[in-house]
Protein backbone atom coordinates (compact mmCIF):
# COMPACT_ATOMS: atom_id res chain seq x y z
CA UNK A 1 0.00 0.00 0.00
CA UNK A 2 1.47 3.21 -1.20
CA UNK A 3 2.19 5.89 2.04
CA UNK A 4 2.11 9.83 1.95
CA UNK A 5 5.08 11.06 1.77
CA UNK A 6 6.89 8.20 1.62
CA UNK A 7 10.70 9.96 0.84
CA UNK A 8 10.07 12.10 3.98
CA UNK A 9 9.02 9.25 6.47
CA UNK A 10 12.16 7.21 4.90
CA UNK A 11 14.25 10.04 5.42
CA UNK A 12 12.96 10.23 9.20
CA UNK A 13 13.13 6.07 10.44
CA UNK A 14 16.74 5.99 8.77
CA UNK A 15 17.47 9.28 11.18
CA UNK A 16 15.62 7.35 14.33
CA UNK A 17 17.46 4.14 13.83
CA UNK A 18 21.09 5.76 13.29
CA UNK A 19 20.47 8.09 15.80
CA UNK A 20 18.56 5.78 18.07
CA UNK A 21 21.89 3.03 17.27
CA UNK A 22 24.45 5.68 17.99
CA UNK A 23 22.79 6.28 21.17
CA UNK A 24 23.29 2.41 22.62
CA UNK A 25 27.03 2.18 20.30
CA UNK A 26 27.77 5.63 23.14
CA UNK A 27 26.24 4.11 25.77
CA UNK A 28 28.99 1.48 25.15
CA UNK A 29 31.73 3.49 24.49
CA UNK A 30 30.95 5.41 27.58
CA UNK A 31 30.89 2.43 29.82
CA UNK A 32 33.50 0.68 28.21
CA UNK A 33 36.27 3.25 27.68
CA UNK A 34 35.64 5.88 30.15
CA UNK A 35 33.78 3.87 32.76
CA UNK A 36 35.27 0.25 33.77
CA UNK A 37 33.51 -1.93 31.71
CA UNK A 38 30.59 -4.42 32.43
CA UNK A 39 30.74 -7.16 34.93
CA UNK A 40 27.98 -9.09 37.44
CA UNK A 41 29.89 -8.54 40.73
CA UNK A 42 28.28 -5.73 43.19
CA UNK A 43 31.11 -3.32 41.43
CA UNK A 44 30.96 -0.30 39.49
CA UNK A 45 31.28 -2.91 36.35
CA UNK A 46 27.88 -4.22 37.24
CA UNK A 47 26.28 -0.35 37.74
CA UNK A 48 27.42 -0.01 34.13
CA UNK A 49 24.75 -2.44 33.04
CA UNK A 50 21.89 -0.09 34.29
CA UNK A 51 22.86 2.88 31.34
CA UNK A 52 23.26 0.21 28.80
CA UNK A 53 19.81 -2.39 29.62
CA UNK A 54 18.00 1.16 29.87
CA UNK A 55 19.19 3.17 26.44
CA UNK A 56 19.29 -0.23 24.79
CA UNK A 57 15.53 -1.09 25.73
CA UNK A 58 14.01 1.72 27.67
CA UNK A 59 14.95 4.01 24.97
CA UNK A 60 15.90 2.47 21.53
CA UNK A 61 13.85 -0.51 21.42
CA UNK A 62 10.22 1.22 23.12
CA UNK A 63 10.84 3.87 20.04
CA UNK A 64 10.93 1.37 17.79
CA UNK A 65 7.86 -0.67 19.26
CA UNK A 66 5.74 2.54 19.30
CA UNK A 67 6.33 3.30 15.89
CA UNK A 68 6.50 -0.21 14.45
CA UNK A 69 2.91 0.59 12.85
CA UNK A 70 3.90 2.87 10.66
CA UNK A 71 6.22 0.91 8.96
CA UNK A 72 4.40 0.68 5.78
CA UNK A 73 6.34 -2.48 4.62
CA UNK A 74 4.16 -4.32 7.24
CA UNK A 75 1.00 -2.76 5.93
CA UNK A 76 -0.03 -5.66 4.42
CA UNK A 77 1.07 -7.94 7.73
CA UNK A 78 -2.22 -9.04 9.55
CA UNK A 79 -3.31 -6.85 12.91
CA UNK A 80 -2.34 -9.49 15.35
CA UNK A 81 0.54 -10.00 13.71
CA UNK A 82 2.02 -7.00 14.40
CA UNK A 83 0.51 -6.29 17.79
CA UNK A 84 2.74 -9.37 18.62
CA UNK A 85 5.33 -7.52 17.52
CA UNK A 86 4.67 -4.62 19.70
CA UNK A 87 3.83 -6.54 22.32
CA UNK A 88 7.01 -8.53 22.12
CA UNK A 89 9.75 -5.65 21.64
CA UNK A 90 7.96 -4.01 24.40
CA UNK A 91 8.30 -7.09 26.67
CA UNK A 92 11.73 -6.96 25.86
CA UNK A 93 12.08 -3.46 26.66
CA UNK A 94 10.43 -4.28 29.66
CA UNK A 95 12.90 -7.18 30.90
CA UNK A 96 15.46 -5.05 30.48
CA UNK A 97 14.00 -2.15 32.07
CA UNK A 98 14.08 -4.72 34.67
CA UNK A 99 17.43 -6.56 35.06
CA UNK A 100 18.50 -2.55 34.49
CA UNK A 101 17.10 -1.97 38.03
CA UNK A 102 18.72 -4.84 39.94
CA UNK A 103 21.81 -3.95 38.47
CA UNK A 104 22.06 -0.46 40.16
CA UNK A 105 20.14 -1.75 43.71
CA UNK A 106 22.62 -4.07 43.17
CA UNK A 107 25.34 -2.24 43.25
CA UNK A 108 23.84 0.43 45.99
CA UNK A 109 23.78 -2.84 48.51
CA UNK A 110 27.29 -3.90 47.82
CA UNK A 111 28.50 -0.89 48.02
CA UNK A 112 26.12 0.24 51.16
CA UNK A 113 24.98 3.21 48.60
CA UNK A 114 20.99 4.04 50.32
CA UNK A 115 18.65 3.31 47.34
CA UNK A 116 15.38 5.57 46.06
CA UNK A 117 17.10 8.60 47.43
CA UNK A 118 17.16 10.54 43.93
CA UNK A 119 14.67 12.40 42.03
CA UNK A 120 15.78 10.18 38.78
CA UNK A 121 14.88 7.04 41.12
CA UNK A 122 12.04 8.22 42.10
CA UNK A 123 10.73 9.78 38.05
CA UNK A 124 12.73 6.28 37.02
CA UNK A 125 10.63 3.51 39.17
CA UNK A 126 7.29 5.37 38.32
CA UNK A 127 8.18 5.05 34.75
CA UNK A 128 9.12 1.54 35.19
CA UNK A 129 5.97 0.45 37.34
CA UNK A 130 3.60 2.17 34.76
CA UNK A 131 5.36 0.49 31.98
CA UNK A 132 4.37 -2.70 33.34
CA UNK A 133 1.24 -1.80 34.20
CA UNK A 134 0.77 -0.54 30.64
CA UNK A 135 2.29 -3.60 29.08
CA UNK A 136 -0.54 -5.49 31.26
CA UNK A 137 -3.26 -3.56 29.92
CA UNK A 138 -2.36 -3.69 26.40
CA UNK A 139 -1.68 -7.21 26.51
CA UNK A 140 -4.78 -7.66 28.33
CA UNK A 141 -6.80 -5.86 26.56
CA UNK A 142 -5.55 -5.17 23.32
CA UNK A 143 -3.81 -8.43 22.52
CA UNK A 144 -6.00 -11.02 23.63
CA UNK A 145 -9.78 -11.18 21.97
CA UNK A 146 -12.05 -11.38 24.84
CA UNK A 147 -11.79 -7.97 25.70
CA UNK A 148 -15.38 -5.93 24.68
CA UNK A 149 -14.83 -3.13 21.83
CA UNK A 150 -16.44 -0.88 24.04
CA UNK A 151 -13.34 -1.27 26.66
CA UNK A 152 -11.01 -1.29 23.96
CA UNK A 153 -12.21 1.75 22.49
CA UNK A 154 -12.31 3.37 25.91
CA UNK A 155 -8.82 3.08 26.69
CA UNK A 156 -7.16 2.68 23.49
CA UNK A 157 -6.66 6.91 23.83
CA UNK A 158 -5.50 6.39 27.22
CA UNK A 159 -2.69 3.34 25.91
CA UNK A 160 -1.73 5.77 23.14
CA UNK A 161 -1.48 8.77 26.07
CA UNK A 162 0.64 6.45 28.71
CA UNK A 163 2.81 4.91 26.18
CA UNK A 164 4.06 8.46 24.58
CA UNK A 165 4.45 9.71 28.32
CA UNK A 166 6.38 6.76 29.77
CA UNK A 167 8.99 7.24 26.88
CA UNK A 168 9.15 11.27 27.50
CA UNK A 169 9.68 10.45 31.00
CA UNK A 170 11.89 7.55 30.44
CA UNK A 171 13.91 10.35 27.95
CA UNK A 172 13.74 12.96 31.11
CA UNK A 173 15.08 10.44 33.61
CA UNK A 174 17.89 8.99 31.39
CA UNK A 175 19.33 12.65 31.37
CA UNK A 176 18.41 13.41 35.24
CA UNK A 177 20.69 9.65 35.91
CA UNK A 178 23.73 11.06 33.47
CA UNK A 179 24.06 14.17 34.98
CA UNK A 180 24.31 12.52 38.65
CA UNK A 181 26.55 10.10 36.96
CA UNK A 182 28.75 12.51 35.74
CA UNK A 183 28.60 14.86 38.97
CA UNK A 184 29.55 11.45 41.20
CA UNK A 185 32.19 10.20 38.87
CA UNK A 186 34.00 13.03 37.47
CA UNK A 187 36.26 14.65 40.12
CA UNK A 188 39.85 15.16 38.67
CA UNK A 189 39.23 16.39 36.60
CA UNK A 190 36.08 17.53 37.21
CA UNK A 191 32.77 17.68 35.34
CA UNK A 192 33.22 21.35 35.45
CA UNK A 193 35.93 21.51 33.62
CA UNK A 194 34.51 19.60 30.98
CA UNK A 195 36.94 16.47 30.44
CA UNK A 196 36.47 14.73 26.90
CA UNK A 197 34.27 11.98 28.90
CA UNK A 198 32.11 15.16 29.56
CA UNK A 199 31.68 16.26 26.43
CA UNK A 200 31.09 12.78 25.38
CA UNK A 201 28.45 11.99 27.35
CA UNK A 202 26.97 15.18 27.26
CA UNK A 203 26.71 14.24 23.55
CA UNK A 204 25.24 11.23 24.14
CA UNK A 205 22.46 12.47 26.03
CA UNK A 206 22.09 14.97 23.00
CA UNK A 207 21.47 11.88 20.73
CA UNK A 208 18.82 10.28 23.21
CA UNK A 209 16.82 13.54 23.09
CA UNK A 210 17.47 13.49 19.12
CA UNK A 211 16.21 10.23 19.18
CA UNK A 212 12.82 10.54 21.12
CA UNK A 213 12.39 13.83 19.02
CA UNK A 214 12.56 11.60 15.89
CA UNK A 215 10.17 9.37 17.34
CA UNK A 216 7.13 11.86 18.42
CA UNK A 217 7.37 13.10 15.22
CA UNK A 218 6.63 10.33 13.26
CA UNK A 219 4.60 8.90 15.46
CA UNK A 220 2.27 11.87 15.07
CA UNK A 221 2.18 12.68 11.48
CA UNK A 222 -1.44 11.14 10.71
CA UNK A 223 -0.39 10.97 7.19
CA UNK A 224 1.90 8.02 7.95
CA UNK A 225 -0.85 6.00 10.01
CA UNK A 226 -1.55 2.64 9.00
CA UNK A 227 -4.51 2.31 7.13
CA UNK A 228 -7.94 1.10 8.32
CA UNK A 229 -8.45 -2.14 7.65
CA UNK A 230 -11.74 -2.81 5.69
CA UNK A 231 -14.58 -3.26 8.07
CA UNK A 232 -15.34 -7.16 6.00
CA UNK A 233 -17.58 -8.30 9.07
CA UNK A 234 -20.54 -7.55 7.10
CA UNK A 235 -19.17 -9.50 4.57
CA UNK A 236 -18.52 -12.68 6.40
CA UNK A 237 -21.75 -14.72 6.61
CA UNK A 238 -20.12 -16.13 10.34
CA UNK A 239 -19.17 -12.86 11.23
CA UNK A 240 -15.79 -13.98 12.28
CA UNK A 241 -13.68 -11.30 12.04
CA UNK A 242 -9.90 -12.20 10.80
CA UNK A 243 -6.85 -10.68 12.07
CA UNK A 244 -6.78 -8.18 9.43
CA UNK A 245 -10.57 -6.62 10.09
CA UNK A 246 -8.64 -5.64 13.84
CA UNK A 247 -8.20 -1.90 13.33
CA UNK A 248 -5.14 -0.19 13.45
CA UNK A 249 -3.27 0.77 16.55
CA UNK A 250 -0.84 2.69 14.86
CA UNK A 251 -0.20 5.87 17.65
CA UNK A 252 -2.78 8.83 16.80
CA UNK A 253 -3.86 10.78 19.81
CA UNK A 254 -6.80 9.92 20.52
CA UNK A 255 -8.02 8.57 17.51
CA UNK A 256 -10.07 5.16 17.51
CA UNK A 257 -10.66 3.20 15.35
CA UNK A 258 -14.20 1.94 14.35
CA UNK A 259 -13.60 -1.60 13.44
CA UNK A 260 -11.55 -3.23 15.97
CA UNK A 261 -13.71 -6.41 16.54
CA UNK A 262 -13.78 -9.83 17.23
CA UNK A 263 -17.22 -10.00 16.51
CA UNK A 264 -19.75 -12.87 16.89
CA UNK A 265 -22.34 -12.50 14.68
CA UNK A 266 -23.59 -9.97 12.27
CA UNK A 267 -26.19 -8.50 14.35
CA UNK A 268 -24.09 -7.69 16.82
CA UNK A 269 -21.48 -6.63 14.50
CA UNK A 270 -23.95 -3.81 13.67
CA UNK A 271 -24.94 -3.45 17.33
CA UNK A 272 -21.56 -3.41 18.58
CA UNK A 273 -20.10 -0.66 15.90
CA UNK A 274 -22.91 1.38 16.84
CA UNK A 275 -21.40 1.38 20.30
CA UNK A 276 -18.06 1.66 19.03
CA UNK A 277 -18.94 4.63 16.58
CA UNK A 278 -20.02 6.56 19.83
CA UNK A 279 -17.60 5.29 21.79
CA UNK A 280 -15.16 6.52 18.93
CA UNK A 281 -16.45 9.66 17.96
CA UNK A 282 -15.80 10.78 21.79
CA UNK A 283 -12.16 11.06 21.04
CA UNK A 284 -12.02 11.52 17.38
CA UNK A 285 -10.94 14.21 15.88
CA UNK B 1 -20.47 27.01 22.32
CA UNK B 2 -21.13 23.86 23.95
CA UNK B 3 -17.68 21.53 24.50
CA UNK B 4 -17.77 17.61 24.53
CA UNK B 5 -16.77 16.31 27.70
CA UNK B 6 -17.28 19.67 29.47
CA UNK B 7 -16.97 18.10 33.19
CA UNK B 8 -13.82 15.80 32.48
CA UNK B 9 -12.08 19.39 30.74
CA UNK B 10 -13.11 21.40 33.66
CA UNK B 11 -11.70 18.78 35.87
CA UNK B 12 -8.19 18.50 34.27
CA UNK B 13 -8.09 22.37 33.74
CA UNK B 14 -8.38 22.64 37.83
CA UNK B 15 -6.12 20.12 38.24
CA UNK B 16 -3.89 21.62 35.89
CA UNK B 17 -4.10 24.71 37.15
CA UNK B 18 -3.79 23.75 41.10
CA UNK B 19 -0.09 21.53 40.41
CA UNK B 20 1.24 24.33 38.39
CA UNK B 21 -0.12 26.37 40.80
CA UNK B 22 1.77 24.08 43.60
CA UNK B 23 4.97 24.01 41.69
CA UNK B 24 5.59 27.50 41.62
CA UNK B 25 4.63 27.81 45.57
CA UNK B 26 7.21 24.93 45.76
CA UNK B 27 9.88 26.77 44.16
CA UNK B 28 9.54 29.71 46.16
CA UNK B 29 8.96 27.93 49.73
CA UNK B 30 12.86 25.86 48.13
CA UNK B 31 14.03 29.18 47.40
CA UNK B 32 12.96 31.09 50.31
CA UNK B 33 12.82 28.30 53.41
CA UNK B 34 15.75 25.45 52.63
CA UNK B 35 18.19 28.16 50.71
CA UNK B 36 19.36 31.38 50.83
CA UNK B 37 16.34 33.15 49.73
CA UNK B 38 16.20 35.86 46.74
CA UNK B 39 18.39 38.62 46.03
CA UNK B 40 20.19 40.12 43.01
CA UNK B 41 23.81 40.51 44.05
CA UNK B 42 25.80 37.89 42.58
CA UNK B 43 25.61 35.34 45.49
CA UNK B 44 23.43 31.95 45.66
CA UNK B 45 20.17 34.64 46.33
CA UNK B 46 20.85 35.73 42.46
CA UNK B 47 20.66 32.44 41.39
CA UNK B 48 17.40 31.44 43.09
CA UNK B 49 16.04 33.62 40.93
CA UNK B 50 16.70 31.08 38.00
CA UNK B 51 14.62 27.83 39.10
CA UNK B 52 11.94 30.56 40.76
CA UNK B 53 11.52 32.20 37.18
CA UNK B 54 12.22 28.91 35.13
CA UNK B 55 9.22 27.22 36.64
CA UNK B 56 6.91 30.30 36.73
CA UNK B 57 7.76 31.37 33.19
CA UNK B 58 9.06 28.49 31.30
CA UNK B 59 6.70 25.63 32.61
CA UNK B 60 3.91 27.05 34.13
CA UNK B 61 3.06 30.17 31.68
CA UNK B 62 4.38 28.54 29.18
CA UNK B 63 2.04 25.32 29.60
CA UNK B 64 -0.98 27.41 29.85
CA UNK B 65 0.03 29.32 26.64
CA UNK B 66 -0.21 26.13 24.95
CA UNK B 67 -3.69 25.23 26.21
CA UNK B 68 -5.28 28.79 25.92
CA UNK B 69 -7.27 28.04 22.38
CA UNK B 70 -9.06 25.09 24.71
CA UNK B 71 -10.85 26.92 27.01
CA UNK B 72 -14.09 26.72 26.06
CA UNK B 73 -15.30 30.18 27.25
CA UNK B 74 -12.79 31.72 25.06
CA UNK B 75 -14.85 30.54 21.63
CA UNK B 76 -16.77 33.16 21.38
CA UNK B 77 -13.82 35.57 20.84
CA UNK B 78 -11.92 36.32 17.64
CA UNK B 79 -9.51 34.36 16.58
CA UNK B 80 -7.04 37.18 16.35
CA UNK B 81 -7.68 38.16 20.23
CA UNK B 82 -7.03 34.09 21.12
CA UNK B 83 -3.61 34.55 19.41
CA UNK B 84 -2.72 37.76 21.08
CA UNK B 85 -3.21 36.37 24.06
CA UNK B 86 -0.94 33.02 23.00
CA UNK B 87 1.47 35.18 21.56
CA UNK B 88 1.17 37.32 24.98
CA UNK B 89 1.96 35.06 27.55
CA UNK B 90 4.64 32.98 25.50
CA UNK B 91 6.31 36.84 25.49
CA UNK B 92 6.10 36.85 29.09
CA UNK B 93 7.58 33.56 29.30
CA UNK B 94 10.18 34.14 26.90
CA UNK B 95 11.56 37.20 28.94
CA UNK B 96 11.41 35.31 32.53
CA UNK B 97 13.29 32.43 30.59
CA UNK B 98 16.09 34.69 29.53
CA UNK B 99 15.96 36.56 32.54
CA UNK B 100 16.53 33.63 34.45
CA UNK B 101 19.72 32.51 32.28
CA UNK B 102 20.94 36.09 33.10
CA UNK B 103 20.70 35.14 36.88
CA UNK B 104 22.65 31.86 36.37
CA UNK B 105 25.38 33.56 34.36
CA UNK B 106 25.84 36.12 37.04
CA UNK B 107 26.00 33.93 39.53
CA UNK B 108 28.53 31.80 37.72
CA UNK B 109 31.21 34.39 36.52
CA UNK B 110 30.71 36.35 40.30
CA UNK B 111 31.47 32.84 41.80
CA UNK B 112 34.24 31.97 39.11
CA UNK B 113 32.16 28.42 38.20
CA UNK B 114 32.18 27.62 34.64
CA UNK B 115 29.33 28.04 32.31
CA UNK B 116 27.78 25.84 29.52
CA UNK B 117 29.75 22.68 30.90
CA UNK B 118 26.49 19.94 32.25
CA UNK B 119 23.96 18.77 30.39
CA UNK B 120 21.45 20.69 31.82
CA UNK B 121 22.86 23.58 30.41
CA UNK B 122 23.73 22.28 27.01
CA UNK B 123 19.62 21.02 26.82
CA UNK B 124 18.60 24.77 28.16
CA UNK B 125 20.23 26.99 26.30
CA UNK B 126 19.03 24.68 22.88
CA UNK B 127 15.62 24.95 23.95
CA UNK B 128 15.69 28.50 25.03
CA UNK B 129 16.93 29.30 21.64
CA UNK B 130 14.55 26.94 20.36
CA UNK B 131 11.81 28.31 21.97
CA UNK B 132 12.43 32.76 20.91
CA UNK B 133 13.23 31.08 17.17
CA UNK B 134 9.40 29.46 18.05
CA UNK B 135 8.23 32.79 19.26
CA UNK B 136 9.70 34.65 15.90
CA UNK B 137 8.12 32.34 13.59
CA UNK B 138 4.75 32.38 15.18
CA UNK B 139 4.58 36.42 15.29
CA UNK B 140 5.52 36.68 11.45
CA UNK B 141 3.86 33.53 10.15
CA UNK B 142 0.97 33.13 12.39
CA UNK B 143 0.28 36.96 13.92
CA UNK B 144 1.16 39.22 11.20
CA UNK B 145 -1.19 39.22 8.38
CA UNK B 146 1.02 39.14 5.81
CA UNK B 147 2.64 35.09 5.58
CA UNK B 148 0.49 33.23 2.82
CA UNK B 149 -1.73 31.23 3.16
CA UNK B 150 0.23 27.85 1.90
CA UNK B 151 3.03 28.77 4.38
CA UNK B 152 1.04 28.90 7.56
CA UNK B 153 -0.64 25.38 6.06
CA UNK B 154 2.87 24.09 6.08
CA UNK B 155 4.38 25.46 8.97
CA UNK B 156 1.68 25.53 11.72
CA UNK B 157 2.21 21.17 12.28
CA UNK B 158 5.96 22.25 12.66
CA UNK B 159 4.68 25.03 14.98
CA UNK B 160 2.62 22.54 17.02
CA UNK B 161 5.40 19.79 17.33
CA UNK B 162 8.01 22.49 18.29
CA UNK B 163 6.20 23.97 20.91
CA UNK B 164 5.08 20.26 22.43
CA UNK B 165 8.79 19.50 22.08
CA UNK B 166 10.13 22.09 23.33
CA UNK B 167 7.47 22.04 26.79
CA UNK B 168 9.04 18.56 27.01
CA UNK B 169 12.57 19.47 27.10
CA UNK B 170 12.27 22.11 29.52
CA UNK B 171 10.42 19.62 31.65
CA UNK B 172 13.17 17.61 31.62
CA UNK B 173 16.25 20.40 31.60
CA UNK B 174 13.96 21.18 35.11
CA UNK B 175 13.98 17.71 36.32
CA UNK B 176 17.86 17.86 35.29
CA UNK B 177 18.45 21.35 36.95
CA UNK B 178 16.83 20.19 40.37
CA UNK B 179 19.34 17.31 40.81
CA UNK B 180 22.25 19.01 39.97
CA UNK B 181 21.18 21.64 42.38
CA UNK B 182 20.33 18.70 45.29
CA UNK B 183 23.48 17.19 44.63
CA UNK B 184 25.68 20.38 44.71
CA UNK B 185 24.17 21.68 47.83
CA UNK B 186 22.61 19.02 50.10
CA UNK B 187 26.20 18.18 52.36
CA UNK B 188 25.36 17.85 55.13
CA UNK B 189 23.06 15.97 55.74
CA UNK B 190 23.42 14.83 52.13
CA UNK B 191 21.30 14.24 49.64
CA UNK B 192 21.72 10.45 49.82
CA UNK B 193 20.39 10.63 53.49
CA UNK B 194 16.92 12.32 52.09
CA UNK B 195 16.74 14.72 54.59
CA UNK B 196 13.37 17.22 54.56
CA UNK B 197 14.91 19.03 51.45
CA UNK B 198 15.23 15.97 49.36
CA UNK B 199 11.99 15.13 50.03
CA UNK B 200 10.73 18.42 49.35
CA UNK B 201 12.62 19.12 46.24
CA UNK B 202 11.58 15.83 45.08
CA UNK B 203 7.97 16.10 45.00
CA UNK B 204 8.89 19.48 43.85
CA UNK B 205 9.83 17.76 40.85
CA UNK B 206 7.35 15.12 40.63
CA UNK B 207 4.77 18.26 40.63
CA UNK B 208 6.27 19.37 37.54
CA UNK B 209 6.09 16.22 35.90
CA UNK B 210 2.66 16.08 36.64
CA UNK B 211 2.33 19.05 35.15
CA UNK B 212 3.69 18.28 32.15
CA UNK B 213 1.57 14.96 31.84
CA UNK B 214 -1.78 17.28 32.42
CA UNK B 215 -1.05 19.53 29.32
CA UNK B 216 -0.30 17.04 27.35
CA UNK B 217 -3.49 15.30 28.00
CA UNK B 218 -5.56 18.12 27.61
CA UNK B 219 -3.82 19.69 23.90
CA UNK B 220 -4.06 16.06 23.14
CA UNK B 221 -7.92 15.35 23.25
CA UNK B 222 -9.19 16.22 19.39
CA UNK B 223 -12.41 16.84 21.20
CA UNK B 224 -11.45 20.06 23.27
CA UNK B 225 -10.17 21.79 20.23
CA UNK B 226 -11.44 25.30 19.55
CA UNK B 227 -14.37 24.43 17.07
CA UNK B 228 -13.72 25.65 13.53
CA UNK B 229 -14.95 29.38 12.58
CA UNK B 230 -17.55 28.93 9.80
CA UNK B 231 -16.05 30.35 6.44
CA UNK B 232 -17.17 33.19 5.98
CA UNK B 233 -15.21 34.52 3.43
CA UNK B 234 -17.41 34.00 0.94
CA UNK B 235 -20.20 35.25 2.37
CA UNK B 236 -18.44 38.68 2.47
CA UNK B 237 -18.77 40.42 -1.01
CA UNK B 238 -15.23 42.19 -0.51
CA UNK B 239 -13.80 38.77 0.73
CA UNK B 240 -12.21 40.75 3.99
CA UNK B 241 -12.06 37.83 6.52
CA UNK B 242 -13.01 39.37 10.00
CA UNK B 243 -11.13 38.35 12.58
CA UNK B 244 -13.20 35.05 13.53
CA UNK B 245 -12.80 33.28 10.19
CA UNK B 246 -9.23 32.54 10.88
CA UNK B 247 -8.57 28.84 11.65
CA UNK B 248 -8.47 27.25 14.92
CA UNK B 249 -4.19 27.29 15.80
CA UNK B 250 -5.95 24.81 18.50
CA UNK B 251 -3.06 22.41 19.35
CA UNK B 252 -4.07 19.32 17.13
CA UNK B 253 -0.97 17.06 16.08
CA UNK B 254 -1.08 17.47 12.18
CA UNK B 255 -4.05 18.86 11.98
CA UNK B 256 -3.90 22.27 9.97
CA UNK B 257 -7.30 24.16 9.30
CA UNK B 258 -8.70 25.11 6.29
CA UNK B 259 -9.62 28.53 6.90
CA UNK B 260 -6.74 30.16 8.39
CA UNK B 261 -7.21 33.17 6.09
CA UNK B 262 -6.69 36.94 5.61
CA UNK B 263 -8.35 37.31 1.70
CA UNK B 264 -8.07 39.91 -0.21
CA UNK B 265 -11.04 39.16 -2.63
CA UNK B 266 -13.28 36.15 -3.51
CA UNK B 267 -11.25 34.67 -6.30
CA UNK B 268 -8.23 35.24 -4.08
CA UNK B 269 -9.88 33.15 -1.78
CA UNK B 270 -11.03 30.40 -3.54
CA UNK B 271 -8.04 29.78 -5.16
CA UNK B 272 -5.86 30.21 -2.04
CA UNK B 273 -8.60 27.81 -0.48
CA UNK B 274 -7.91 25.28 -3.17
CA UNK B 275 -3.90 25.81 -2.21
CA UNK B 276 -4.27 25.39 1.43
CA UNK B 277 -6.51 22.11 1.32
CA UNK B 278 -3.42 20.67 -0.94
CA UNK B 279 -1.38 21.21 2.01
CA UNK B 280 -3.78 20.36 4.71
CA UNK B 281 -4.44 17.04 3.28
CA UNK B 282 -1.14 16.25 3.61
CA UNK B 283 -0.41 16.79 7.37
CA UNK B 284 -4.58 16.31 7.94
CA UNK B 285 -5.82 12.76 9.03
Amino acid sequence: MAMEGYRGFLALLVSALLVGFLSVIFTLIWVLHYREGLGWDGTALEFNWHPVLVVTGFVFILGIAIIVYRLPWTWKCSKLLMKSIHAGLNTVAAILAIISLVAVFDFHNAKKIPNMYSLHSWVGLTAVILYILQLLLGFFVFLLPWAPLSLRALLMPIHVYSGLFIFGTVIATVLMGLTEKLIFALKSPSYSSLPPEGVFTNTLGLLILVFGALIFWIVTRPQWKRPKEPNSVLLQPNGGAPEGVESSMAMNFGNVDKSDSELNNEAAARKRNITLDEAGQRSTI
